[in-house]
């Protein structure tokens, strides 16, 4: 019986619980813009395919598709996965689907951001993206779960919880002219604090070089557990994300928690770095409004953009010689998980990675 | 966790329950196609969100609709119902929708039969139905129920049952050269005792006058509990529907049910008879492929296109003079439930009634 709330999530007593927390599902959307993902998507929906397996192997996972792909979409992803129609004008369920909250006594709601295509008419990446901001309410429907509607505009991909109230997110993204340009810093942590029901808000400079989602947070750190991080990091002082990495991780040395704890950060070296390859680009629809993509475009890749599901951890590989390392650091600080490593390059190649294209909707 | 099975409910323990049994939910789908509903479907869409809100005040609902009028259904609806995207041709299911089977072991599935828009290129009502062939899947993905592919063209206001092993309905349809012309009535037979798991199937030979499903027997007569039925009726032996409605009676009086029961059969005097106005046909539009509806032609109208909810029955009513007396008699022939008119001349319009618009699911 869904319905849409006028309060907060803070003044209800309900809260953004971790990612590595119990979850009831994880949602995923159906790539398939032509402009977005090379060769008619073929190769992108293998790629998401293939994670949408990996993740059915520890818990339930639901796929929302356009009409017109509902037939292929059910034909390549594996029966146990379950499809529905959900409209989309890309796939990316991290970041226009609903953050859910929690109240600790079983009950599970849904916020809603207003979502604008990652910077809107200043610097968002298509237009229009008016199916993709009614995603988190069809996904709360669908479900029966009651729906907060947040005035703020936010991408999941740009928040993380330690779900004992600390979110880390950056200053790169959180304040672009393309989201909030109306709101003060203040007034934007105000309602993360609300919506989230967080006690601290990190503010990290920028996010990893090139991102053109004006920097998430998701691709540069990530909670492993409340009080540890893992951050990507290069060696190479040459490269640019080398100033951006250590500017994250000096800031968050400094920093405490919203339990006064000190971080202990886990540096992830990077793939590559990684490029777009002519016959990569070559493959995309050109279109009006939407970003370009050029052939040697450096790649924003990143191993921390994977995604915990029940007792896993699922993170993009690139046939990279960083490859093998990222997965055994991540199975050495992740001992109770199964890390898996899935192919991430057709998946970059759209923008984002293996957590951009998932959301967990965690147990009651 | 839902699968296709290439099995038979029969084979598998699993049986069509009656309407009457207790229900999980109602399954509905949202009108829109502006050849089929009047005003751009206005009038169509509030008198659904009426028949949606009646039946919410005993028992869950879910409305399938198209992505381009998501927002406008949510809004027209009631908050305790559900809003999920399924796309759709139009909005009958009743007869796009899947039949639920149940085991009795608490288990659910549900069977997809073939649509074809009531004929297919022989005589269907529009062209193409591709979207209303794929409900059935869609509704049993969203569950995660799994289903039963049936290899016969058949909509479910062409059957009744009463779950003790009786089948109702009539050649008109099932025979019709539009729905299964390769195959013998044994063969059709054989296939409804496979996939309904039912022991004797009763073939009435024609529906309503002027039905343009070929004569569904849900617009004719119904079970109001085993052995029992309503039949639409009328007196005046002038009217087409006099010769259907006695031959189904003389029909029906001749026959016994699985169980080996004789009928009692209850007559329904029929609304009317209703013509389409001018005003009406007005408001429709032009198309190609659709069916024409011309001012003068008559309606199939019958209150016996009601449906059975968890302790109520929604009833259409036509702002007619047998309004009450049908009423009254449902009412007087189910006492343990509510009989609840509905104002339904809208729904009619579109070629059918309560009963076409609806589907149940039953519990396991």
């Amino acid at each position: 019986m869904p319905h849409t709330l006028s309060s907060t999530p803070c003044a209800d007593g309900f809260f953004m619980p971790a990612e590595f927390a119990p979850h009831k599902q994880t949602w995923m959307l159906w790539p398939q813009r032509p402009d977005t993902w090379r060769l008619g998507a073929k190769p992108a929906q293998k790629a998401f395919a293939t994670v949408a397996a990996a993740i059915a192997r520890f818990e339930p996972v639901t796929v929302g598709v356009n009409h017109d792909q509902y037939a292929n979409a059910r034909a390549l992803l594996p029966p146990q996965v379950r499809v529905v129609e959900i409209s989309n004008n890309d796939a990316w369920m991290r970041d226009c689907g609903p953050t859910f909250v929690v109240n600790g006594r079983g009950q599970v709601r849904g916020v809603d951001w207003r979502f604008n295509a990652w910077g809107g008419l200043y610097n968002g990446l298509y237009f229009p993206w008016d199916l993709d901001e009614a995603v988190a309410q069809k996904v709360l429907e669908i479900e029966g779960l009651d729906r907060y509607k947040a005035p703020l505009v936010l991408e999941g991909g740009s928040i993380h919880v330690d779900g004992q109230g600390t979110c880390l997110t950056t200053a790169e993204c959180l304040l672009s002219p393309g989201r909030n340009p109306d709101l003060t810093q203040e007034q934007i942590e105000a309602y993360l604090r609300d919506y989230l029901n967080v006690q601290k808000v990190l503010w990290l400079p920028r996010g990893v070089y090139a991102d053109e989602t004006s920097g998430h947070v998701d691709n540069l750190v990530c909670f492993l557990r409340p009080g540890e991080l893992a951050l990507t990091w290069t060696d190479d002082r040459t490269d640019p994300q080398y100033e951006r990495s250590l500017e994250a991780y000096e800031y968050l040395r400094a920093q405490t928690d919203a339990r006064g704890r000190r971080f202990t950060i886990h540096k992830i070296h990077q793939p590559g770095p990684l490029y777009l390859t002519a016959e990569e680009t070559e493959g995309l629809d050109q279109v009006e409004n939407s970003l370009p993509r050029r052939a040697g475009d450096r790649l924003a890749a990143s191993y921390i953009n994977f995604y915990f599901c029940n007792r896993a951890a699922i993170v993009p590989t690139f046939n990279d010689p960083h490859d093998a390392q990222a997965l055994a650091v991540l199975q050495r600080l992740l001992p109770d998980r199964q890390v898996i490593g899935v192919p991430g390059r057709e998946i970059l190649l759209g923008g984002g990675n293996i957590h951009c294209i998932t959301q967990q909707q965690p147990l009651g």
